[in-house]
């Protein structure tokens, strides 16, 4: 498997990589266990603090080990790793230890308990900030905390998911840069 | 200009546009003028209903128009209008007409005010159902009440913003389905 070299990464840019729409791997601890699940449904919501939204439903098993601990890692797989990426969101943790089963390597994190996956272009280590819309939508608001991404690719080829079963791979990058007010840079 | 057949699509399965992460235009109507925005922050919040969560800043023009008027209607452009999307992204509703400036053409909703954006490949008539977390994070839960989505292509060829001004655009589609257990498709 692919192993990445990663160095810090300013926690106020990681939208970078997340605001494309990217599915993630969010990875917890609680009590002793650790356990991975496939997202979708995330989104940006600020950059000073560095804020995630992120839907995690009350029957995943890592609901109640986020909402235990506080505190998750948000991992950007790439491609390569996808058949894992899809098997980890057809299996649940109260049955499996994710890690195990799909060969991925579990790393401390510097300022959470959650483990990041090593075998992904980048870990975001975050903090539960706001749980005031879990129990009407099952919406965490996270900030992140520390940021470590791979010195190279510059980017990464991410997978997006359509529902069905269907994926999109991300494709080339464009700069319209030229057609920006530099206050919106 | 590029112009799409649609026809009605089920509300519950519009995540296969969103969920890959596009940059939308959200189109507005208020007092008797309208407005465009595009917008890189939202995630799909659950299928029945359909809804969608989406950041709009209380800077933004649109975010009075919308609060005022409880609906928008969310619009899927294509790359061949992405000069457009970030021109639209790089003036404001106060200063400008958008759909004049841009060449854009309003098409009547169904079921909500807004107007439409015709040259997008899919529109999504939305209603504003929650606004609680409007005045801490800018965040808009929307119901999506209609959508139109173009017959052909299959898929759009989407941009995806990575902020600095710029993007990504969408790759090729891949299926996994096979990994899937049936009750997670």
């Amino acid at each position: 498997m692919r192993a990445f070299t990663k160095k810090d990464f300013p926690v106020s840019k990681i939208r970078r990589f997340l605001e494309p729409g990217p599915i993630v791997l969010v990875s917890s601890a609680w009590k002793g266990k650790t356990n991975i699940m496939t997202m979708g449904w995330h989104m940006v919501m600020g950059f000073e603090p560095s804020l995630i939204g992120c839907y995690i439903w009350d029957q995943n098993h890592s609901f109640g080990m986020i909402k235990g601990s506080k505190e998750c890692a948000i991992n950007i797989p790439t491609f390569d790793i996808a058949r894992q990426v899809v098997g980890i969101g057809n299996c649940s943790g109260a049955d499996v230890d994710k890690f195990a089963k799909f060969k991925l390597t579990p790393v401390k994190g510097a300022k959470v308990g959650s483990p990041l996956v090593k075998e992904c272009y980048a870990n975001f280590e975050c903090k539960v900030v706001d749980t005031g819309m879990v129990a009407k939508h099952s919406l965490f608001v996270l900030e992140v905390v520390k940021a470590q991404v791979a010195t190279s690719p510059k980017v990464p080829r991410t997978i997006h998911y359509r529902g069905d079963g269907q994926f999109m791979v991300s494709g080339r990058e464009v700069s319209f840069r030229t057609l920006f007010r530099p206050e919106m840079l």
